[in-house]
């Protein structure tokens, strides 16, 4: 029992819309282990969305439309529908009744063109829109013809608007496809995420675990972090994490202190987690980032607990007289450079009488290299609640972009201080 | 000539990713003025792969593929097309040297999975990649075979990476595009950014716009943003510029100082932009926002011509010691008052030394509301060159999320600014 999603509508074609529609069904889908293995987007064109209904019909037995519902000629989905299996279309009174009821609460009349909206295949059941004035339907087209190869064909048509879409799923449609004996056995899943450790080299790690067929173990990039998906197929949560543990925690003692955390647990989450675990607290000292890191830290409600703040250095001047950076040190070794990134993060923690620091200074582009401090040439220094002070150096690479790399030093200044709050 | 956008990855079916990369190239299709009719999504599976492309051969000429093109086994889409049209992989030494050479430039050895990446079908040229591993390339299978049906028929493969499609694309696959003779009249387009305004009160105000046909106009809306975007279909840029200059005139007139800019002048680069003009500078003072203004204004190449650092004041302790708030103050009115975001932006221009001082203070949640401050108060100070200090509140509503109050903060702080700085 497959599925297809169908997403109807020019404005997709011209990019005029992200196709958020068809990310939640997807993972709706996957959350009831009902398996799609296409998507399709058809522009408002009755015959390429009869062409797409055909080849969906070969393919899925449930065929997911949204789109194209509204009360405009070029919404074509249900005369579509309609015209495909040559059933008629009748028009709802009771459809008719609640759109204009929902004009009349807004103290409207009724456009005559919303009647198009209430007319239905014969024989399909209506889907309530609570919100909007597209309802949507499921049809089985060959539902009473015994022995059709296609007899369990459905189809399920909602509207365009996302919030319109996910409610009318989640209040009929998913209890629709439970009734029909689909999703009993869902999807449950761990996203652990992984830094310091780029796709490759984890994958070469975790190499033996691809071919598993439950639990499965698939990777995913973004910059900065690499994440594993561990999913189960199983009929309760319980079930699940007993199929998924052994392979999870197999996967946490390869990557030891690379693997950062699962699902909500960010890094920045994690961080946190470790500061108020030690009763400690950080501040930042910021130059190329201008603020970033400390951006990142407060995303997370109640980080107020371990984070006071930091100072945004991003000229000498303010790195010498709010930080105490020596002028000496910068004209010996530049503003980017080890031991400023070092004076920085003793200088917040000092000032701002904090447990840790991290002070951070770079190029991030794309003017202001050189050959020796490159673009992409960033230093991160913690200093320690001991009175200790490191530094990092990285190379994130000229060819990258001047968002990337300031995003590259945010996640490797916060783990760098992760790492550290490992330590006992 | 039409195309067809094919994107591969198991991730997009389990709703793992949102499918930007099909906007975006739906996007740049549109403005080349090449029609395409579907998108088609299909996992990472060889036999289901080659069911898209025999699908999508017969109805577009242009196929183009996002994803599936990393250095893990299921990474298919290189393989699924070579052996859809028979056609050999061949291992490029030049790319391993290239692939080798940047994990060499980060230290680290090039593992061995990755020399999958420089398989190439013969005949192919390839797509550099400037930033990631996984090159792409453009296959014309039947180019030589005289009088083939699908002689011009083209295939273009690209990673699934956003940032490294986007630069792939614009960086080889218009020019190529171009050199076939696809997209000689082109959609050209100026995208204005608004602000202080919602989306129906300027929709109402250049409503008589959006029925034009050459150019149009249609609006786009994002937290705190409203755009509006002209377009003309034309030959040249030149061409395009007279059909829409008069539009983008009128309405610039319509909406004063409620324009902010067009295109690339998105909000930090107009304010760096007004005081470089002014010959001035600016400082943050930030407590809710924790460092996302001064990461949004050095978001900005060159910004430190105009912005010298801020401080992150997310504790009462460093709002008093830092920036010089008063005790008093913080006892009489609250941290997230309009005195405090006063004293806020006082402090930071006095101590950092700028013309200009930004303070921000508000609760963010979703704890700490209260009746009389609820989430979403927020109060934004600005210290003019001039010693004045003005405050403005903001009320972004309690239902919001933590992440858009933070945004709507970062943004309309700014926009204060900018709209001072437009005044004489």
């Amino acid at each position: 029992m497959t599925a297809e999603i169908i997403c109807v509508g020019t404005e997709l074609l011209l990019g005029n819309t992200l196709n958020t529609n068809a990310q939640y069904l997807a993972q709706q889908l996957a959350s009831l282990g009902i398996p799609h293995y296409f998507q399709t987007v058809v522009g408002d064109n009755l015959q390429r969305i009869h062409q797409v209904i055909d080849i969906a019909l070969k393919r899925a037995e449930i065929l997911i439309f949204t789109g194209g519902l509204g009360p405009t000629p070029d919404d074509l989905t249900t005369e579509a529908v309609a015209s495909f299996f040559q059933i008629p279309l009748e028009e709802k009174r009771e459809i008719i009744e609640e759109i204009a009821g929902k004009f009349a609460a807004r103290g409207q009349i009724m456009p005559e063109n919303n009647r198009k909206q209430a007319l239905i295949p014969a024989g399909a059941r209506v889907i309530p829109n609570p919100t909007g004035t597209a309802p949507g339907f499921i049809l089985q087209p060959y539902k009473d013809i015994v022995n059709h190869p296609q007899q369990k064909l459905t189809i399920v048509t909602l509207p365009g608007v996302p919030s319109e879409m996910k409610r009318m799923w989640e209040e009929t449609v998913i209890a629709f496809l439970e009734s029909q004996g689909w999703g009993k056995e869902k999807i449950y899943s761990e996203m652990m995420r992984f830094r310091g450790i780029g796709e490759s080299a984890l994958a070469t790690k975790v190499n033996h675990l691809f071919s598993l067929t439950n639990p499965t173990v698939a990777p995913y990039a973004s910059p900065g972090e690499v994440k594993l998906r561990v999913s189960a197929k199983a009929t309760s949560v319980e079930e699940a994490r007993k199929i998924m543990n052994p392979i999870v925690e197999e996967i946490k003692a390869i990557a030891g202190e690379d693997y950062v955390g699962s699902d909500d647990d960010t890094l920045e989450r994690v961080v946190g987690k470790l500061l108020q675990q030690r009763g400690e607290t950080v501040s930042v000292a910021e130059s190329c980032t201008g603020g970033g890191i400390g951006h990142m830290i407060t995303s997370v409600p109640g980080s107020s607990a371990y984070f006071c703040g930091g100072i945004i250095a991003y000229s000498n001047e303010v790195k010498i007289r709010q930080l105490g950076v020596e002028v000496t040190a910068i004209e010996k070794f530049g503003a980017v450079s080890e031991t400023v990134a070092k004076q920085m993060a003793w200088g917040v923690k000092e000032r701002l009488g904090t447990s840790w620091g991290i002070g951070v200074t770079g190029i991030a582009g794309p003017g202001g290299g050189s050959e020796n401090k490159p673009v992409g040439l960033v230093y991160v220094g913690i200093a320690q609640p001991d009175g200790d002070v490191v530094a990092y150096e990285f190379r994130f690479g000229e060819n990258r972009s001047r968002d990337v790399i300031r995003q590259l030093t945010c996640g490797e200044a916060l783990d760098k201080l992760r790492r550290h709050l490992l330590k006992g």
